[in-house]
């Protein structure tokens, strides 16, 4: 989007947030994300569901005190009254809470950018899609790490057939910091993450799994047919699973593997994939997001960077320095923000926008997680047999 | 610095900038660092020499067309007399005019972001690092590297002895891109970074020199004493040094070298360091900035990470992500610009700051850097004779 | 063993070998191993099963023509009434050889060492433990990859406990090299790996999975109960498996996947384990097989290199060269050979030999190998049931 | 060289060595070397200075009785008598015995294979090149990483231009083992590496900068016409130089900086170089050997590696396994036994040996190292003036 197009747009995306106020380490994230670009702004906020942390969150963001909101539905309706409404929401609470978050802005008009998890299960799932269909108003889950680079490289790597026919994706999400966790004795005490009551057994597959399996979409440009799955709990007294091995066939006729993990001991976070076709094969590593290692047969290695001239164009779009100069996790969730934001002004400027939307994860990307989790916990409870995913 | 004391402020910094519009690379930087972490923004600005680009750029970054000025002259005049009026200038333009851009705003009390080099040379550094002394304002150049939190990280393990006694120091600043130019047969059409005329020969050492210096002294925790230089220029019509070879004594006893080059082909960046104590040694590379490698002799490496519990309190200070979320260079750029404002609100509160005016790059190591350029023209003058820094 | 032991013994260990003639690579690997450290020589073949390919390859590799055997019933008669008769035969042939060869030699009070994988199949397998156990000789089955100093260190660091319980072990052997092929349309030119009539249909486990396996075991301390199996065929008109995704529960209640595959396009030889306690995670590339990574859990990353004085007595034991002098794949397979000619040095002298026994892969590791492909076989039938490992 | 010549040859090339005995690393690195490819053999020795060490290291060898001497002029003498008489002398004493010891078997006509340094200084070089000239024996100097497959290939990148013309190479051998050692007080009890008697004070190049000086020549394909140094000592009552630092202008125009020190803490062998031409760079370090990155202006890193069908034709020549089986330090050097063992073979067949000659460090290149430390010792002398390389 060139300047001039941001010129007569002439101000920021305004954004509200709900959840993410202090202690979210997610909600700083979102914070800086959305700032980077300086094409959004945060004006108001839900930040919190204790209203003093709520008002004291809002106050650190420089959000005026008449935008801080006790409830996301109050601030959804006195939003909605304003003439310099926001554009659209931030959900950043748990999982559970998002369906009906969303509902009170989608049905106000608002955009809405959304954490994943996307809901509870993949009934809920069903429901948001058709809402956000019934709307048509953008609707952004943030699966941050299609934001990199050299992740939409690969995708465009091997949509350009660099790699031949695909045969194989090996993906995994496993960080080793709750690895030695033995749970509190209190159930109380526990982190929501590890609680049955809050998110279901299989939680790791929507914390963690499900951005695996959203990248092995990204890149592969396929979807699970069925899956083999065996889950874990190795830490005492834990009550939830904390190890997911899942084996999943493509519709395309590739298969792979999923890994998640939350035992995963030494990892950091732990997110990597490969991709092996019939001419080539890609690899990149979170934690080494500038590179992306390209493969052929019997030849040497390729090391494409992040800012080189052959990058793909939707790589190049979202690079802001040279190569050489890192880029990171924080301006890789910035580029959700930037193409949500571009998307959102494009709108309103009435010209295309079809290259933004492109990138951004979509409701049915969340829902198609969602059906992985639903079949790797029946493929489990048949003890490994094979699960088809739902196409409800 | 809490969060209580950032909403006591209860606003962000005001800053102006002069350069740095569009078509700036070194602008959209700083634009990106001064907003990553909100707690600044830039309100003022004269972005370009050509007046349609100053405004233009003004516009794209939503500042208010009455503080889009056409000279820094004219924006010094206009801000010191608003109620309202910015915190700091940050100074972004050529180094030439770096001397007297400072002293319109340190004269009417502004604090001062520079970017580097500081100045020309020597001479007009010294007269800059009187004027700040005098003004008693804040002044950081913007040696960004320094930033990087396992930079600081190696600064506190030599400080406190892991390595023992310092021996050698190895730097190097070596960007591969331009290697293969052979300049414009005009001269006119040949980037002002390769004209004597803007710079002077040895512009290759204030450019990419001075940073690798800079880190040298940050991390080593000393100066140096004498430099026997060797400076090159291998491009073909090219007006000035590409290559600059300098050996180093530090006043502390250890003895180093320096590597700055314009032709490293092949490099990306080419930024990085080692230093060797007499009980191990540190290593760190600024296209892997999240880890610095620590090898005791005799015993296995230890990989220390960003984020980490047992890295130092300065390095976790700027640290927002947990380890395995690479932060890279824009947020490292970031922490200066956030020790700056940090340093501004709390004298502005009236509370101690010298936690952050600590991180802040000085006055004084500008005109360090001058003098190391000095010497190591005077040695590659004499044929590789070492040459001593000056003391004035 | 020190010197004067092996001055003791006063010549070399005597080596016949049987296939491993010109044209076969593992063959020249065999020669080089064999010769490296000194302790053995060859000095008698059944080189090929072709006669002139057979005293060809014995006049390059300096046997005397009357040791230069037409077949492998020959060389066991003739060489048994020698008084200078070999100690040891080296089976170097497929694998549906091995247990006819092998009964030959252990008849006749030969000691073995033995290609991989051991025998066609199970039933196989048991017989040939049965005659090794019966004959009381030296049986060294050639996993050669446990020869490896950095893979013994993580054996021994598991046992000392560094890493906790053990939880999970992700082991995969996946060399890329025949990725692409579209097998030959005529049956009788494809390789013989690539055939069902030699091997079965599942001879990737055999030929990559059996080493895989042997090591998860190695370095984990301990064995299948049961797998959950995934097979499958990339290459067209190829005959056999080329991808075989295996999920593993071990008997001391680790989980754990194995990856063999032919089709890792981009992989050179693909061979790596990673193994997660409850207190830390090992990990291992046997492309750079010098280092092994040692990371606790919320604790930087620890390098352990090989020859570094912190290493495990086993790992020293087979140490050439100081660290930083990388010892590579010729070595650690030369490492099996030193093992077992010392075994038999001291055997024969009369003094204790476990430490030597004790690191070579040993005939019921070939009978475990072959109980995991039965099962692997049975569960991929079943689609993906979890199939135990028999315990005849 | 096919197997059909090695047939015709018909016996092992039979090797005598000095020094080299039971308690010299450098001696067991030369056993292995040897016997690694099974083209050479040790028949005789004089392996010790102390006649029972070369008595017992002799037996532990192999050797017969009778070819044990008590000194190298006994052995030159008594081989020379033999009709079985040796092929060629191994000489693994230290430097300043070299001379003399060749002069006795190249008088005799024995072929020799040196250890470096080649003599004490640049005059017995001369001496000694003048003696191999006159003989026309064969004589290699064991700069044994010139042996690496990938330090070929990167030589003959260079010589085909794919970095276009060369313009820096920086190269640096720098050990980190001994860097923190205080010397005994008592002189006798330091190491022969460092008593100015033996060696000089610059021991120090002759050790490991003669290797590094060796391999910019070799890579480059120039050699120093001046150099600028500086020399040091770190370590506490040391008698020596630990460190060197100098800049070299090489024939070509090119120019570079050669490091090697013996307190560069934390390293484990720290030897490596890279290359930088007007349109690309090689890089390469000993420690992960097997590849060779190249790396194009503007363009992706290439990572060559060792086996690849790409490689150039010399490094194919002396790649034993495939890809991904690391083949180390030890067949490096055996590379050097083996185009030894192919030249002599040659030549006593009448037929071609240039292909091997062209890959053995010759006595000429053993002169230009001496002569390169003798300018060195002249430069620092002078305080850093750039001192001439003798052209005697």
């Amino acid at each position: 989007m060139d300047n001039e197009t941001i010129r007569r747009f002439g101000r920021r995306v305004r954004l509200g947030m709900v959840g993410g106020g202090e202690g979210s380490i997610i909600g700083e994230t979102h914070m800086l994300a959305l700032r980077a670009d300086g094409l959004c702004e945060l004006v108001a906020g839900a930040l919190s569901s204790r209203p003093e942390v709520a008002r004291a969150s809002a106050a650190r963001q420089m959000i005026a005190p008449d935008r801080s909101y006790d409830s996301y539905a109050e601030m959804a309706e006195r939003e909605a009254a304003r003439s310099d409404r926001i554009d659209a929401v931030v959900i950043a609470t748990p999982p559970d809470s998002h369906l009906d978050i969303a509902r009170h802005f989608l049905s106000r008009g608002f955009d809405v950018i959304c954490e994943k998890p996307m809901t509870r299960d993949a009934l809920e799932a069903l429901e948001l899609s058709q809402l956000v269909h019934d709307s048509a108003r953008l609707f952004c889950l943030t699966h941050c790490y299609t934001g990199y680079p050299m992740v939409r490289q690969a995708r465009d790597m091997v949509q350009a057939g660099v790699i031949g026919k695909a045969r194989m994706i090996e993906v995994e999400f496993a960080p080793g910091e709750p690895g030695t966790a033995i749970e509190p004795e209190n159930p109380d005490e526990r982190h929501w993450r590890f609680r049955e009551g809050s998110m279901g057994k299989a939680a790791i597959l929507g914390e963690v799994g499900s951005h695996a399996y959203n990248i092995a979409c990204f890149i592969g440009g396929s979807r699970a047919e069925a899956v083999s799955a065996t889950l874990a709990t190795f830490a005492d007294r834990r009550e939830v699973y904390d190890n997911a091995y899942v084996t999943v066939r493509y519709q395309d006729g590739a298969q792979g593997r999923l890994w998640s993990s939350y035992v995963a001991s030494g990892n950091d976070m732990g997110l990597k994939f490969r991709i092996f076709g019939d001419k080539a094969g890609l690899g990149w590593d979170q934690e080494s997001p500038e590179t992306l290692v390209h493969k052929p047969i019997g030849e040497p290695a390729v090391v494409l960077a992040r800012g080189y001239g052959s990058t793909s164009q939707a790589s190049r779009a979202v690079t802001r320095f040279r190569a050489g100069f890192p880029e990171g996790y924080g301006l890789a969730f910035a580029n959700l923000y930037t193409d949500f934001a571009k998307a959102l002004i494009a709108r309103e400027l009435g010209i295309p926008n079809e290259q933004y939307l492109r990138e951004l994860p979509s409701v049915d990307d969340g829902l198609e997680g969602m059906r992985l989790i639903e079949a790797a916990i029946a493929s489990h409870g048949s003890g490994g047999d094979w699960a088809r995913l739902s196409n409800r």
